[in-house]
């Protein structure tokens, strides 16, 4: 479940962070609704945010036939397509023991163009994880629609999670330093759904949207 | 107040989001506790999460010496950091026209080292930001502590912000579908704080995270 990582995957700093499980793995991306696209191209180093969602061992991407990263991407190029939450703020009594608690991944590979054949199956699965069941809602994507949308796939092989959680961890001199010290959480978390018309019936994942 | 692009930070698809305001790229920052820092090394591209915080017009991030990315950040190597903030999930009435709100900056340019000498004021500002007045409250860095991290600053010069809010936009023909449309709002909201032991008084900010 752990494979050795490649130079490049491998943690070094605060190595005690690093994950290399396929289902840290897989539990980072699939409470993503985004990454961070890193890639080069002849006017530099780009990282930009991207949809990303999965299935298998596969991440998957998209966008418009147009997109500079998307052409950049699809030329066989190497990325690396990164994930992180954050989850609070780690106030310890030391300045420099103050961290964040945080489940990162980063991925590392070559994408592949998806067949057109595929591409709806695949759309339709980014469409579920947004709201399950809506693909069957949702008109689909027209012929026009689907040919002008690039999808990529980036296989999950080799990659790092890197996860911090829990309280500050001070140097034992510290402890007893008068400073309140602990953890701020922090979650991305729903607020009311902002319906755009009347409708009826409310789906389920609006109303369990919160 | 909104410089003209460079080759690199001019958006090109979707442009009509694109924003090169300073101001807007500054409420970015500064809603920001992490960018993810794109570089290139000999093993490839990177996207790396990292802690950010603004001081006047420079984006600092900092790390430990041993730190990969920022030995190869101080080496005068082109990076990009980027900030994206997830505002919800934009649900149209065709899928080809869902979306997401959010709010992106992408800086470009090359690091510089803080001088020993600025790093205290420059961490203070880091402290400060997770908790107002918290730098004067936890210990400060001592020699060895500071020398062991080092400061990073990127000019706030070239940029590209990418902001999308507001409902779905669909298409005339499909207005009267009978879909559920509107957004699914998000927010990196704070939760109830856990102290690591009891301290009183408990600090302002503290009481304020929720």
């Amino acid at each position: 479940m752990c494979p050795a990582p490649t130079a490049r995957t491998r943690v070094r700093r605060q190595a005690e962070r690093a994950d290399y499980d396929r289902d840290t793995l897989y539990a980072i991306v699939d409470a993503a609704h985004l990454c961070h696209l890193a890639f080069a191209d002849d006017t530099g180093v780009h990282a930009l945010p991207m949809a990303c969602w999965r299935i298998g061992d596969q991440l998957y991407l998209h966008g418009s036939n147009g997109s500079r990263m998307l052409k950049h991407a699809v030329g066989g190029a190497q990325v690396c397509a990164t994930i992180t939450h954050l989850d609070g703020l780690v106030l310890a009594r030391s300045a420099f023991n103050h961290t964040m608690n945080y489940r990162s991944a980063a991925i590392y590979g070559v994408c592949e163009r998806v067949a057109d054949a595929d591409k709806p199956a695949v759309l339709d699965a980014l469409m579920d994880k947004l709201a399950p069941g809506r693909s069957r809602q949702a008109r689909p994507g027209n012929a026009q629609e689907l040919a002008a949308t690039t999808v990529l796939r980036l296989p999950l092989h080799e990659f790092a999670c890197k996860v911090r959680q829990g309280g500050p961890e001070d140097d034992a001199d510290d402890l007893a330093l008068p400073v309140w010290a602990g953890v701020l959480p922090l979650r991305l978390a729903p607020q009311p759904a902002q319906a755009d018309s009347d409708f009826e019936p409310t789906p389920d994942y609006v109303r369990a949207w919160r």
